[in-house]
Parts: C-alpha cells; structure tokens; sequence
C-alpha cells in the first residue's frame, strides 16, 4: 500500500492570498462598479529593461541555428552568469566568491524551500514572526516540525517575534537552533537590520555551529547607507552562512523567473558523530541530481542586468517602485498612521488603526476604500494588527489608492 | 550544531558522465589531433522549430510592455498549455484529462526527483536494472533505502532485471511493492512495453494499493503501432498512475527547460491509518510551496509545439533523429553487432563484441574509432556487457561513427 508523506497534513488550508481572493470576488459580485486596486501580493508591474528584452531575443535567435543551439547546460547555471553576479554583486561590496559558489536556480523560493534537504531533521530552527511562509512549510513538509497550535505556530519551531517594540529586529533565541532563516530586507515589514545586530547573528552561528540562511531578495531596494547588502559584509558570516538572492524584484523577473543561492565552500555542517562536510558539495549534489538547470535564453536574459545600460535600467524602475513606496509613506503619516518600511524596501507595513485587526481592517479597506492590501496575521501572530502594502502597483494606481486612503477611509 | 542529511553519503561518488569526461579528456591529451565523436549523452543538437523560436520572440516582447507584461504566473503552470497538452498529447488518444491534471514544470528530471516527497518513507520501491539514476538517487537522498551494496545496488530497493533474455521487459516482483518506476520507451535500453504487459503493472498496482511513476519522455519516438505512449492508454491505470513527460527530447527543449507531469484526481494513497488522500492535491501543494512556475516566456515557446506547424517541425526533427537510429542500428547489424532499441526510441542499446565489460568496450571504441557512447553498467549492474550509443548527433558525425566502426573498431 502506497502511503503518503502525512507532514503534508500538519499544513494549514491554504492560504493567505487564496483567502484574500476570496474575499475580493466576492465584494466585487456585490460590488460590481466597484474599481478595485491591489496593493496586496508583491508582484512587479514594470516591463522588463530593454537590454533584457534584446539579450533575450539575441538568445531565442541562438537557438534556431545548429551552429549555436544549446542543449543541456550546467545544473549550477552558465559560468558566465556566475561571473557577473561575483564581480557585480559580492566583488563590488568586498566580498570573493568563485562562480562554483553561486548556484543559478529558477527562484527563491524554490531554493529557500529545498535548502533543507541537505540538512538532517532533527535540527532545530527558528524564524522571525512574522515570517514568509515557505520557510515553515518546506520544513514541515519535511518533517521537522510538531503539529500547529491551531494559534499560527508550530511546535519545534522557535518563532523570533519581530514588532515596533524591537524596532522589528529579532533578538537571539533563549534556546538553542541549529538554522535560523533571516530576511532582510524583511519581507513582509519592509524593516532592515544594522550590520552590528547582523554580526550578533553570525557570532550566535559560529558559537553554536548553527547556519544561517540569509534571504537577501530585496537589497536591490536598499538606499540608506550602512544597510548590509549581503551578509557576507560580516565578518566571518562566509563560514556559517548561505545567501539567497532573486532577480524577481532586482529585475523585474517574477514571471521570467531566476535566481541565486550563494553557499561558500567555508561553510560547514556536521554528521551526528562530528564529522565536517562542506555544504556547498550536498547542495552541488542536491542540484545536479534533482534539477537540471535555468533556460539558456533566461539565464542570457539575466546577464545583460550586468551591462551598465541594464544596471541603470533596472536602477530607473527600482526608483520608480521607491517612488511610490515614498508616496505610500507620506500619504499614511499624514493620516497619522504609524507606518514602517517603506525607506529600503518595496514594502510599507502599517500598524492598523484603532486597533482593529489585521482582517478587519482588511474589510474596513476594501469596503470602504476599494483597496486590496494584505493582513499582517497572515505572516504570522505577531503580524497580527499589522498590515501590508505593496510599492509595486503603477505611480497612476498608487496615487489614487492613497487618495482614497484620505478621502474615503473613515478613520 | 546543525546536522547534514547523512543519507547523501549513500549516494555513490559523481558519477558516470563525470568519468567518461575523465577519460574522454585524457585520451585528447595523449591524442591531441584525434576527432572524437560524441555519441555519449542523450542530449538534443538540432535547433529549436521555426514556430517555437516565433513563439518564444513574441513572448518575449509581450514582457517589454505594461501592459501585455507577465509577473508571477500559476505555480502548476499557465492554462494555455494545460489546455494544449490535454487536447493533443491526450484526448487525441482517448484520454480525458482536466487542465488541473496537469502541472507544468521546468524538467522531467526535476519532476521524477521530486514526487518521491509527497510519499511516506516506509514506501518500498522498484526500480528496473538498468535504470535512469534519478529515479534512485533521489530516494537515497531521501531516506528511502538502505546502504549501497558495492556492487551498484541500494539495500530496501527492488531492481527489476531487464536483458537480452527477458527482451527487456521488467517481471512482476515477488516481494510486494508500493512505489514502482517505469520508462517507455526506455532509457537507457530504448525497448518499449507492450499494451498487454504493462496491464499486468496495472493490475498488480490495483491489487497491491501501489503507484506507478511512468516516465513516457521518449513517446514521441514511437514509430510502431500498437505501442502504448501512455500508461492511461490503460484502462484504469487513471487510478494508480503518474505520468511525466517531458518537452525535452520531443521539441529540443534540453536547455530551454518545459516538462509537465500529469497526476489524475483518480490517483490515491493513505495515511498509516489507510485514510484515503488524492495525490493531486498533495503534488499541487508542494508545487505551490517549493515551485515557483516555469518563465511565462518558455511556456509560450512550448505552446507553439502544438500547432500544426510546431507539430509538423518537430516531428521532422524527430525524423531526422530516428533516421540517425536506423542508421546505427543497421550499420551495427551488419558488423553481426547485437542490438536492441533504436526503433521507437532514440537510444540503441548494443550487446558489447567479444563479452568484453562496458567499460572496456568504453576504452576500446574511443581508443581505436574515437567514438563515445555511454557504458551500461553505468545505468545499473544489468548492464554490464551493454552499451548505449543514441541518435541525437548530426547526421554527418552519425554517418561518420559507423563508417569508423567498420573501418577503425578491430572486432
């Protein structure tokens, strides 16, 4: 009898934005005048930059003739990719990676769900809360979790809350982890971390022989200085920590879909009797033997990010969406809306107003102000009276969407 | 101290194409002006169909636009191929499946790695000998098996032996399984199954509450009538089977990455307690959690195949392909050379001269022909005395190979 994975099980019913789907179709069916605007999901609105769109069609054009078709590439992604990516995004900021350290996937997500593969389950690990949910899934799919509370957490799992009375950085677990996931930019409070608190982190890893994952999918929307882009800014971070990074947002890319995970050969785990072994050999093999590579046109598409006429390129659009995370910002406060994020990432999270809850504001919005946004509880209990926006509609939609934040909201 | 995943020391040391690399390599540097051909790994040389390269050109321009511009898309994959897949891969074949059967994904590699998580770890699989090395190493990962023997099995795997003598045909086992891979047409053996005898797989699936992973990647090979392309061909097999195709061989998709894996509501398993739980919601929940979608601008390209112009360019190409097997197969025929595929299949599977071992033969056919192809008993210890030669070459390098087999191999 074929018997199934029953961690599956453990997942609560999906989901945040299916919920939020939900509640839309049906105010729109008894709304049907209603012109709604979503500044919910976090996807991006702007065309891809035009060396992109040429690289890609220059690529397309290669695979019509013999002469320069390509057939299977490397699992790890085209070296000339890993190239750009050391000497644009690590070599600039001070950081040495040899390409075969940088792993090209088809997303984020997908290497920040399967990262724990290589890991045994009987690590312990900690998130922040709120938290982006895939982190906890993929490891309760895994079976590295109890069962949930029926309160938004899992048991075996340490939950850092994040919120405005720590200025949303996490503080070190009482108990001992094994992995700690960290996102910075956070999704979703759009919060930053110093490199002082950063360096805590690694100090914790090394003390501990913990690893850290670091998801750094938003450093593209840094503009302050003496944000940590990368951790690998911290001293030491190369031997306990494994980064991820998207061109999603940096380029525009959620449909074209690429991405990285950077895991130094420094980086070491252990077996159960103590034994070292380098993390960037299992994932190397984690890979090679469970994925077979990003298209040849995308990853080509990917490189001309790299060129200086692609570097200004996505830097204009970045702008653009920071523009309106400004917008957002400013409208709010001056509704005397306690706002955070917003300065180095593409999100604006609000503490809701007369204390309603993340769900009820979510229908007060909506109702009133024909606004989607996404409740904060969503990531998490400590999301809860928090709530999301998004910098990625159109400068038009976002304009009008705070418009109506003043003229239509009874607060 | 954060542990590894300790079954990955299991897995055998990389691995078979790593090896032919390495000895392929050496003998160029002791001969540097020998012209070796490739005749080795599976992979595409001709370039993509003139309506897929259209395809792909005018997607690619969709996203340099606002408003015709693609962000995150479904995670199983746009309706527009769904559709397309289900009319033409398979009502044409009198199977009727919904769009929702249908998860489209970046690679059957990835696909026939991954399913093995939505099953519990006390599943004992079988696998055929030789066998594609996904369909293990992917389980070893997992925990699913026990130590490799030495001599190229894993401990708690059931191989089913195919050769000469069984014409290549998997038997039932005589231990009860729950999961059993399949491949057909085969890889490496390039044989297929009989609509009769893969009814008997059906059947014993039934009876015994276990699932079948059919792997049908190479069914647009298929010249033959009568050859089932897929196991729903058979009645019922809609309740206990997956099956996983591939873009990959059929439209040259190698490096531009589109495959689809189909999973009926039909198909079920249980929980320890024999409750009963669809494996499509399970497979869509850990797509949705691990998977972010394939690039809108590849699955545009891969819709392209099914006009009737994509249909007609690509089964030219699959022409041309099979006209290379012919050639093999019949040139190898006339050295009284045993050889087995080639007909339905890419792959022609031949019975080394002299019982000289796989390896030897490796040796022996570079050394004197400088020719490549794959040993057998890298696929599994069934294949020892084997060897695989396949028909993606160009036709000049095909014609070549055999002329160097008469004139160059001493038999």
């Amino acid at each position: 009898m074929a018997t199934i994975n029953e961690n599956y099980l453990k997942l609560q019913g999906s989901y945040l934005f299916a919920e939020i789907a939900r509640r839309v179709k049906k105010y729109k069916e008894e709304n049907p005048n209603s012109k709604v605007i979503r500044l919910g999901i976090g996807d991006v609105t702007r065309p891809l930059a035009p060396k992109v769109i040429e690289s890609l069609h220059n690529a397309v054009d290669e695979m019509s003739k013999a002469e320069t078709f390509r057939g299977y590439g490397p699992e790890q992604g085209y070296d000339f990719l890993a190239q750009k990516i050391a000497e644009n995004d690590y070599a600039s900021r001070g950081v040495k990676l040899d390409a075969d350290e940088i792993f090209i996937s088809d997303g984020a997500k997908s290497d920040t769900a399967n990262i724990q593969e290589i890991f045994g389950l009987d690590n312990l690990f900690a998130v922040t809360d709120p938290v982006y949910p895939v982190y906890v899934d993929s490891n309760v799919m895994a079976g590295r979790t109890g069962e949930f509370d029926g309160k938004g957490r899992f048991e075996r799992i340490t939950y850092l809350s994040c919120n405005a009375e720590n200025n949303f950085t996490p503080e070190l677990p009482k108990n001992k982890v094994d992995l700690i996931y960290l996102c910075f930019p956070n999704n979703p409070t759009g919060m930053t971390i110093s490199k002082d608190e950063l360096k805590k982190w690694v100090d914790y890893a090394k003390t501990n022989k913990a690893i850290i994952l670091y998801d750094s999918a938003y450093e593209a929307f840094i503009r302050e200085e003496g944000v940590p882009h990368s951790i690998y800014e911290v001293e030491g971070a190369k031997e306990v920590a494994i980064e991820f990074r998207s061109f999603s947002k940096t380029a525009g890319f959620t449909g074209t879909r690429c991405a990285y995970t950077v895991v130094p050969k420094e980086v070491i785990a252990y077996t159960s009797k103590g034994e070292a072994h380098q993390l960037n050999k299992l994932w190397n093999r984690r890979q090679t033997t469970k994925f077979n590579g990003v298209s040849y046109i995308i990853q080509q598409g990917a490189t001309a990010v790299y060129t200086p006429e692609g570097q200004k390129q996505i830097k204009d659009t970045i702008d653009y969406y920071m523009d309106n995370a400004k917008i957002i910002k400013e409208g709010l406060e001056s509704l005397n809306i306690k706002v955070f994020g917003g300065v180095n990432a593409p999100y604006i999270w609000l503490k809701t107003p007369n204390s309603l809850s993340s769900w009820e504001f979510f229908d007060k919005l909506l109702g009133e102000a024909n606004i989607v946004g996404t409740p904060g509880s969503g990531f998490g209990p400590s999301g809860e009276g928090y709530f999301r926006l998004t910098a990625f509609g159109s400068r038009e939609s976002t304009e009008e969407a705070i418009e109506r934040f003043k003229t239509k909201l009874k607060l």
